[in-house]
């Protein structure tokens, strides 16, 4: 077998059965992968969440993960945040030829290793290969199904005057992260991303409340977009203060550095969760005993005026407007 | 509004936003999509089938259709090869920056007819843009979720000595269209790509008869690829006839000049069924009577020899082995 990727490795022929057979569905291994048939089959009943994201990612691997394991990250956290419980995932590979087979394989042996902390199985799969030139290294794209338990209702639209505002740790690290390694800018201290499945802390969050409104993570446009979102969807004004959102100090100084503001950069293992007043201290309190939890604290709360916006009580006191994204702050951070 | 993507489209911010709910939610309009959640939720119980493919065609138009259009078609097929009555898609783009914000309306523009068309819905789906050389042009990822109807069981491994090998109609011309518009050879008559949803043809197969093993597309690969992974999958041998395979005069002419062999040309709109020997007339008349089926012909049968094989009868009478494609004849096909 070659040690790079060619053209053939996605011709639908032989290469491309060999490559399939022996590190895609031998490391993945699942009776339903297995059956190598056009669609994956299994008998379900109940609320099915579905969604889907393409990561391109640069570069494909960074400090606290690689490509592979944000793929699975990404779309089951994105199930989470419909309050899913995460059991299917397709992965589908956009290989540039001449990517090396060493780095494929630990890019699967790292989306292997997420599935399995995420409890998700990989059970459908596509492999392309494109000449060179014609794209970055490697793109891969997860589409993921889940089931919403009895009684839950999670949605960005459901946010009400009074919720609190609960953000589950420290802001930028995944943007800033990816972003040092492409620019070869160093810390003292190594920053990682925050790349992390939390379909778990979900689970316990759910378990602890029923009065979750919505859950939403931060990922592309960061912690301000993403608030904007669920103000906008849910027609009501989200408050928040500058002082309570954990922010770690590399990421501080490398935003001061590059004039970036911790708020609109990417995250990939934090979430949003609106919750009702009575129930916040509770959901706060299971999150801070999860391991993707533990710097969880109230940042803020839903308000009927500013309709559609977000207003911060900034460090020095006053209070401004925090808008959506515009234009693009860091392309291909996920 | 620029008449060109650019990266912040893809960043999650505000471009990106404006985007999707112009070109992506109000063409492809329905509640589900419109909710703009991290998932799609629905209620669903039974046999689902789950799919998925990516799509890096070059050129992204050529005659008889667009990567939108086959975007739709390949899940959609897919999905119908389980048996499944396909439901929902997701649709995630990765765009190279600078492409037309025309062709992109173009292109969604084909996703909306073809998915009404094959009965399915988009629900969920994603964007990302890429700088300039990262990528070429546009790449499209569908996965798909389908229903299989109560007493269906088609698998590729189903395939039993006896049944017959029925294909639905001429091989080779998605893969000659796309070639030749990319490498720019005219034909006196214009050859058109096959690329069609299926699932209005596999639902009146299903109606005739409960007793097909197999379906399966040739797409990747072509016939003699396809019929390869039967024989495998099932341990059979599959033995045809070269005589009785449809394939039009501009692709024999074609072949011929460029040095391919149409058994290995990807097609987008044909199916293989093997069926059990005492239904086959049925199915094969039910085929005819439908305008995807209309050119369906036996081309053989299952066999016991040759287990893994496929065998075929030449137009000189001799038998030979039929092998899975080595290499790539044709990259970026689909």
């Amino acid at each position: 077998m070659a040690d790079k990727i060619l053209l053939a490795h996605g011709s639908g022929g032989k290469l491309a059965h060999d490559l399939i057979k022996k590190s895609f569905v031998g490391m993945l291994d699942n009776p339903l992968l297995a059956q190598m048939d056009d669609s994956a089959v299994f008998d379900i009943k109940g609320r099915l969440a579905f969604t889907t994201d393409s990561y391109v990612v640069n570069p494909i691997f960074f400090p606290g993960g690689n490509i592979g394991k944000l793929a699975v990250c990404g779309t089951v956290n994105d199930l989470s945040m419909s309050g899913a419980k995460p059991l299917y995932l397709s992965l589908a590979f956009i290989i540039e030829e001449g990517l090396l087979l060493s780095e494929l394989k630990q890019i699967v042996g790292a989306i292997k290793a997420t599935a399995e902390e995420a409890g998700v199985k990989i059970i459908t799969g596509d492999t392309k290969v494109v000449d060179r030139g014609s794209a970055d290294r490697l793109f891969i794209n997860t589409a993921g199904i889940g089931i919403v338990p009895e009684g839950v209702n999670i949605s960005g639209s459901n946010a009400r005057p009074g919720d609190k505002v609960i953000l589950s740790g420290t802001i930028g690290d995944h943007g800033i992260a990816v972003l040092s390694k492409r620019e070869g800018i160093s810390f003292s201290t190594e920053l990682e991303s925050d790349c992390a499945p939390l379909a778990s802390l979900v689970g316990e969050m759910l378990k602890a409340s029923r009065n979750i409104h919505c859950l939403r993570d931060p990922t592309r446009g960061g912690l301000a977009t993403t608030l904007n979102e669920l103000a906008e969807q849910s027609k009501v004004g989200i408050r928040i203060e500058e002082a309570k959102i954990p922010v770690r100090e590399e990421v501080v100084g490398a935003c001061e550095m590059l004039g970036f503001d911790p708020l609109y950069v990417a995250n990939e293992g934090k979430l949003i969760a609106v919750v009702a007043e009575e129930d916040a201290e509770k959901v706060l309190r299971v999150m801070k005993r999860h391991p993707y939890g533990k710097n969880a604290v109230v940042i803020g709360e839903v308000i009927t005026e500013h309709p559609g916006r977000v207003v911060m009580k900034t460090l020095l006191g006053s209070s401004r407007i925090v808008d959506m994204l515009t234009g693009d702050l860091l392309p291909r951070i996920c």
